[in-house]
Protein backbone atom coordinates (compact mmCIF):
# COMPACT_ATOMS: atom_id res chain seq x y z
CA UNK A 1 0.00 0.00 0.00
CA UNK A 2 2.27 2.20 0.86
CA UNK A 3 4.40 1.52 -2.37
CA UNK A 4 1.34 2.14 -4.14
CA UNK A 5 0.83 5.54 -2.15
CA UNK A 6 4.07 6.97 -3.36
CA UNK A 7 3.44 5.53 -6.96
CA UNK A 8 0.51 7.57 -6.74
CA UNK A 9 1.97 10.39 -5.87
CA UNK A 10 4.33 10.64 -7.86
CA UNK A 11 1.84 9.98 -10.89
CA UNK A 12 -0.49 13.14 -9.55
CA UNK A 13 2.08 15.58 -9.21
CA UNK A 14 1.45 19.17 -8.83
CA UNK A 15 -2.31 18.81 -9.05
CA UNK A 16 -2.49 17.14 -5.48
CA UNK A 17 0.73 19.31 -4.44
CA UNK A 18 -2.34 21.85 -3.54
CA UNK A 19 -5.19 21.12 -1.44
CA UNK A 20 -7.72 20.41 -3.96
CA UNK A 21 -10.74 22.40 -2.70
CA UNK A 22 -8.73 25.74 -2.40
CA UNK A 23 -8.43 25.49 -6.04
CA UNK A 24 -11.88 25.98 -6.77
CA UNK A 25 -14.02 28.79 -5.86
CA UNK A 26 -17.15 27.13 -6.03
CA UNK A 27 -18.10 23.13 -6.47
CA UNK A 28 -19.48 23.63 -10.06
CA UNK A 29 -16.34 25.21 -10.78
CA UNK A 30 -14.51 21.91 -9.67
CA UNK A 31 -17.30 19.91 -11.72
CA UNK A 32 -16.44 22.18 -14.61
CA UNK A 33 -12.60 21.88 -14.59
CA UNK A 34 -12.75 17.98 -14.31
CA UNK A 35 -14.67 17.73 -17.25
CA UNK A 36 -12.69 19.71 -19.10
CA UNK A 37 -9.74 18.19 -18.30
CA UNK A 38 -11.41 14.59 -19.63
CA UNK A 39 -12.53 15.97 -22.53
CA UNK A 40 -8.79 17.24 -23.33
CA UNK A 41 -8.00 14.19 -22.50
CA UNK A 42 -10.54 11.85 -24.19
CA UNK A 43 -9.95 13.92 -27.32
CA UNK A 44 -6.11 13.53 -27.82
CA UNK A 45 -6.43 10.10 -26.19
CA UNK A 46 -8.68 9.06 -29.69
CA UNK A 47 -6.46 10.83 -31.85
CA UNK A 48 -4.26 7.92 -31.00
CA UNK A 49 -7.11 5.49 -30.59
CA UNK A 50 -8.14 6.22 -34.38
CA UNK A 51 -4.53 5.45 -35.35
CA UNK A 52 -4.92 1.61 -33.46
CA UNK A 53 -7.76 1.25 -35.25
CA UNK A 54 -6.85 2.03 -38.34
CA UNK A 55 -9.32 4.54 -38.57
CA UNK A 56 -6.57 7.31 -39.33
CA UNK A 57 -3.40 6.66 -40.72
CA UNK A 58 -0.04 6.46 -38.55
CA UNK A 59 1.60 8.85 -37.93
CA UNK A 60 4.54 8.26 -35.40
CA UNK A 61 5.08 11.76 -34.78
CA UNK A 62 1.81 12.85 -33.94
CA UNK A 63 1.12 9.65 -31.70
CA UNK A 64 4.13 11.19 -29.41
CA UNK A 65 3.10 14.47 -29.04
CA UNK A 66 -0.79 13.44 -28.57
CA UNK A 67 0.77 11.01 -26.14
CA UNK A 68 2.65 13.86 -24.31
CA UNK A 69 -0.48 15.66 -23.78
CA UNK A 70 -2.37 12.33 -23.38
CA UNK A 71 0.15 11.97 -20.23
CA UNK A 72 -0.22 15.55 -18.95
CA UNK A 73 -4.22 15.30 -18.91
CA UNK A 74 -4.14 12.67 -16.84
CA UNK A 75 -2.82 13.58 -13.71
CA UNK A 76 -5.52 16.67 -13.70
CA UNK A 77 -8.67 16.05 -13.31
CA UNK A 78 -9.24 14.31 -9.97
CA UNK A 79 -8.08 17.48 -8.05
CA UNK A 80 -11.83 18.40 -9.38
CA UNK A 81 -13.51 15.31 -7.35
CA UNK A 82 -13.37 17.34 -3.84
CA UNK A 83 -15.82 16.71 -0.96
CA UNK A 84 -19.22 18.37 -2.14
CA UNK A 85 -19.21 18.46 -5.93
CA UNK A 86 -21.05 14.85 -5.92
CA UNK A 87 -24.43 16.72 -7.23
CA UNK A 88 -24.90 18.94 -9.82
CA UNK A 89 -23.86 19.02 -14.13
CA UNK A 90 -22.10 15.54 -12.90
CA UNK A 91 -22.18 11.96 -13.61
CA UNK A 92 -20.20 11.33 -10.62
CA UNK A 93 -21.41 8.38 -8.64
CA UNK A 94 -21.14 8.93 -4.53
CA UNK A 95 -18.78 5.68 -4.55
CA UNK A 96 -15.83 8.47 -5.66
CA UNK A 97 -16.19 9.35 -2.40
CA UNK A 98 -17.65 6.98 0.19
CA UNK A 99 -14.68 4.39 -1.25
CA UNK A 100 -11.45 6.94 -2.29
CA UNK A 101 -9.15 4.32 -1.95
CA UNK A 102 -10.52 1.96 -4.64
CA UNK A 103 -11.44 5.45 -6.80
CA UNK A 104 -7.22 6.70 -6.61
CA UNK A 105 -6.13 2.65 -7.41
CA UNK A 106 -8.54 3.34 -10.21
CA UNK A 107 -7.61 6.22 -11.60
CA UNK A 108 -3.77 5.64 -10.60
CA UNK A 109 -4.22 2.60 -12.90
CA UNK A 110 -4.87 4.62 -15.91
CA UNK A 111 -2.32 7.14 -14.71
CA UNK A 112 0.54 4.06 -15.35
CA UNK A 113 -1.16 2.83 -18.45
CA UNK A 114 -0.93 6.10 -20.26
CA UNK A 115 2.62 6.12 -19.23
CA UNK A 116 2.82 2.65 -21.17
CA UNK A 117 1.21 4.36 -24.04
CA UNK A 118 3.65 7.12 -24.20
CA UNK A 119 6.69 4.57 -24.00
CA UNK A 120 4.96 2.67 -26.48
CA UNK A 121 4.44 5.73 -29.22
CA UNK A 122 8.09 5.79 -28.66
CA UNK A 123 9.01 3.22 -29.91
CA UNK A 124 7.38 4.28 -33.10
CA UNK A 125 6.11 0.95 -33.32
CA UNK A 126 2.11 0.88 -34.01
CA UNK A 127 1.62 -2.87 -32.92
CA UNK A 128 3.29 -1.96 -29.52
CA UNK A 129 0.90 1.75 -29.62
CA UNK A 130 -2.49 -0.99 -30.24
CA UNK A 131 -1.58 -2.99 -27.57
CA UNK A 132 -1.02 0.03 -25.46
CA UNK A 133 -4.45 1.84 -26.52
CA UNK A 134 -6.42 -1.32 -25.35
CA UNK A 135 -5.02 -1.12 -21.92
CA UNK A 136 -5.34 2.37 -21.38
CA UNK A 137 -9.03 2.08 -22.75
CA UNK A 138 -10.05 -0.82 -20.11
CA UNK A 139 -8.48 1.34 -17.52
CA UNK A 140 -11.30 3.72 -18.37
CA UNK A 141 -13.88 1.30 -18.55
CA UNK A 142 -13.42 -0.41 -14.97
CA UNK A 143 -13.20 3.13 -13.62
CA UNK A 144 -16.28 4.76 -15.90
CA UNK A 145 -18.18 1.72 -15.17
CA UNK A 146 -17.63 1.86 -11.13
CA UNK A 147 -17.50 5.54 -10.69
CA UNK A 148 -19.41 7.51 -13.30
CA UNK A 149 -23.28 7.46 -14.06
CA UNK A 150 -24.41 5.95 -17.43
CA UNK B 1 5.39 38.03 -41.59
CA UNK B 2 7.59 35.14 -42.45
CA UNK B 3 9.45 35.58 -38.77
CA UNK B 4 5.85 35.64 -37.05
CA UNK B 5 4.53 32.60 -39.15
CA UNK B 6 7.82 30.04 -38.08
CA UNK B 7 6.65 31.36 -34.53
CA UNK B 8 3.37 30.63 -34.88
CA UNK B 9 4.06 27.01 -36.68
CA UNK B 10 6.62 26.40 -33.83
CA UNK B 11 4.13 27.69 -30.87
CA UNK B 12 0.99 25.81 -32.46
CA UNK B 13 3.44 22.62 -32.36
CA UNK B 14 1.35 19.13 -32.66
CA UNK B 15 -2.23 21.05 -32.52
CA UNK B 16 -1.59 22.43 -36.21
CA UNK B 17 0.18 19.28 -37.90
CA UNK B 18 -2.78 17.44 -38.09
CA UNK B 19 -5.64 18.96 -40.49
CA UNK B 20 -8.08 20.67 -38.08
CA UNK B 21 -11.25 19.56 -39.26
CA UNK B 22 -10.02 16.13 -39.02
CA UNK B 23 -9.52 16.16 -35.65
CA UNK B 24 -13.47 16.07 -35.04
CA UNK B 25 -16.26 14.17 -36.16
CA UNK B 26 -18.94 16.94 -35.64
CA UNK B 27 -19.01 20.99 -35.21
CA UNK B 28 -19.67 20.42 -31.62
CA UNK B 29 -16.86 18.50 -30.78
CA UNK B 30 -14.08 20.83 -31.87
CA UNK B 31 -16.75 23.44 -29.38
CA UNK B 32 -16.62 21.43 -26.81
CA UNK B 33 -12.70 21.00 -27.19
CA UNK B 34 -11.55 24.21 -27.55
CA UNK B 35 -13.81 25.35 -24.68
CA UNK B 36 -12.45 22.49 -22.56
CA UNK B 37 -8.68 23.49 -23.28
CA UNK B 38 -9.39 26.87 -22.27
CA UNK B 39 -10.94 26.17 -18.90
CA UNK B 40 -7.97 23.71 -17.90
CA UNK B 41 -5.57 26.84 -19.31
CA UNK B 42 -7.69 29.37 -17.56
CA UNK B 43 -7.66 27.29 -13.99
CA UNK B 44 -4.19 26.75 -14.25
CA UNK B 45 -2.84 30.31 -15.10
CA UNK B 46 -5.59 31.61 -12.03
CA UNK B 47 -3.34 29.66 -9.59
CA UNK B 48 -0.66 31.62 -10.74
CA UNK B 49 -2.35 34.79 -10.93
CA UNK B 50 -4.22 34.25 -7.86
CA UNK B 51 -0.06 34.23 -6.36
CA UNK B 52 0.72 37.46 -8.33
CA UNK B 53 -2.31 39.31 -6.77
CA UNK B 54 -1.72 37.92 -2.86
CA UNK B 55 -4.98 35.87 -3.12
CA UNK B 56 -2.97 32.60 -2.73
CA UNK B 57 0.59 32.58 -1.06
CA UNK B 58 3.14 32.27 -3.56
CA UNK B 59 4.84 28.77 -3.70
CA UNK B 60 7.42 28.86 -6.38
CA UNK B 61 7.33 25.19 -7.06
CA UNK B 62 3.50 25.07 -7.63
CA UNK B 63 3.55 28.31 -9.87
CA UNK B 64 6.46 26.66 -12.41
CA UNK B 65 3.77 23.38 -12.43
CA UNK B 66 1.10 24.90 -13.17
CA UNK B 67 2.83 27.34 -15.57
CA UNK B 68 4.61 24.38 -17.44
CA UNK B 69 0.67 23.04 -17.74
CA UNK B 70 -0.69 26.74 -19.13
CA UNK B 71 2.59 26.42 -21.96
CA UNK B 72 1.38 22.95 -22.95
CA UNK B 73 -3.02 24.30 -23.07
CA UNK B 74 -2.34 27.52 -24.32
CA UNK B 75 -1.36 25.32 -27.74
CA UNK B 76 -4.59 23.25 -27.50
CA UNK B 77 -7.77 25.66 -28.54
CA UNK B 78 -6.94 26.93 -31.37
CA UNK B 79 -7.39 23.93 -33.65
CA UNK B 80 -10.98 23.53 -32.78
CA UNK B 81 -11.60 26.70 -34.51
CA UNK B 82 -12.78 25.02 -37.44
CA UNK B 83 -14.69 26.40 -40.44
CA UNK B 84 -18.55 25.31 -39.77
CA UNK B 85 -17.91 26.07 -35.97
CA UNK B 86 -19.30 29.55 -35.40
CA UNK B 87 -22.69 29.13 -34.42
CA UNK B 88 -23.94 26.67 -31.71
CA UNK B 89 -22.72 26.31 -27.53
CA UNK B 90 -20.12 28.83 -28.51
CA UNK B 91 -19.17 32.84 -27.81
CA UNK B 92 -17.00 32.78 -30.85
CA UNK B 93 -17.18 35.93 -32.95
CA UNK B 94 -17.23 35.23 -36.94
CA UNK B 95 -14.52 37.71 -37.44
CA UNK B 96 -12.29 34.33 -36.19
CA UNK B 97 -12.91 33.04 -40.02
CA UNK B 98 -13.37 36.57 -41.37
CA UNK B 99 -9.86 37.72 -40.36
CA UNK B 100 -7.65 34.60 -39.86
CA UNK B 101 -4.61 36.45 -39.83
CA UNK B 102 -5.59 39.17 -36.75
CA UNK B 103 -7.00 36.05 -34.92
CA UNK B 104 -3.88 33.76 -35.55
CA UNK B 105 -1.27 37.20 -34.14
CA UNK B 106 -4.03 37.23 -31.08
CA UNK B 107 -3.33 33.97 -30.20
CA UNK B 108 0.08 33.42 -31.30
CA UNK B 109 0.95 36.97 -28.34
CA UNK B 110 -0.93 35.37 -25.86
CA UNK B 111 1.39 32.15 -26.56
CA UNK B 112 4.65 33.56 -26.49
CA UNK B 113 3.54 35.50 -23.62
CA UNK B 114 2.62 32.42 -21.61
CA UNK B 115 6.22 31.18 -22.86
CA UNK B 116 7.76 33.96 -21.16
CA UNK B 117 5.74 33.52 -17.86
CA UNK B 118 6.82 29.97 -17.50
CA UNK B 119 10.44 32.10 -17.60
CA UNK B 120 9.34 33.89 -15.08
CA UNK B 121 8.10 31.01 -13.26
CA UNK B 122 11.13 29.35 -13.54
CA UNK B 123 13.10 32.33 -11.48
CA UNK B 124 11.48 31.97 -8.76
CA UNK B 125 10.66 35.44 -8.46
CA UNK B 126 7.70 36.91 -7.26
CA UNK B 127 7.84 40.24 -9.35
CA UNK B 128 8.53 38.33 -12.07
CA UNK B 129 6.09 36.25 -12.05
CA UNK B 130 3.84 39.27 -11.66
CA UNK B 131 4.88 41.22 -14.47
CA UNK B 132 4.52 38.08 -16.64
CA UNK B 133 1.12 37.48 -14.96
CA UNK B 134 -0.03 41.21 -16.16
CA UNK B 135 1.42 40.92 -19.92
CA UNK B 136 -0.38 37.33 -20.16
CA UNK B 137 -3.74 38.52 -18.71
CA UNK B 138 -3.41 41.57 -20.95
CA UNK B 139 -2.76 39.20 -24.10
CA UNK B 140 -6.12 37.11 -22.99
CA UNK B 141 -8.37 40.10 -22.89
CA UNK B 142 -7.15 41.77 -26.14
CA UNK B 143 -7.95 38.47 -28.12
CA UNK B 144 -11.17 37.96 -25.62
CA UNK B 145 -12.13 41.73 -26.37
CA UNK B 146 -11.95 41.11 -30.37
CA UNK B 147 -12.78 37.12 -30.67
CA UNK B 148 -15.49 36.85 -28.11
CA UNK B 149 -19.23 37.94 -27.96
CA UNK B 150 -19.86 39.08 -24.24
Amino acid sequence: MKRLALVTVAAAGLATALPAAAQFQKPEDAIKYRKAAMTVMANHFGRIAAMANGKAPFDATAAQGNADIVVMMSKLPFAGFVEGTASGETKAKPEIWSEPDKFKNATTRMQDEVVKLNAAARTGSLDQIKIAVGDVGKSCKACHDNYRKE
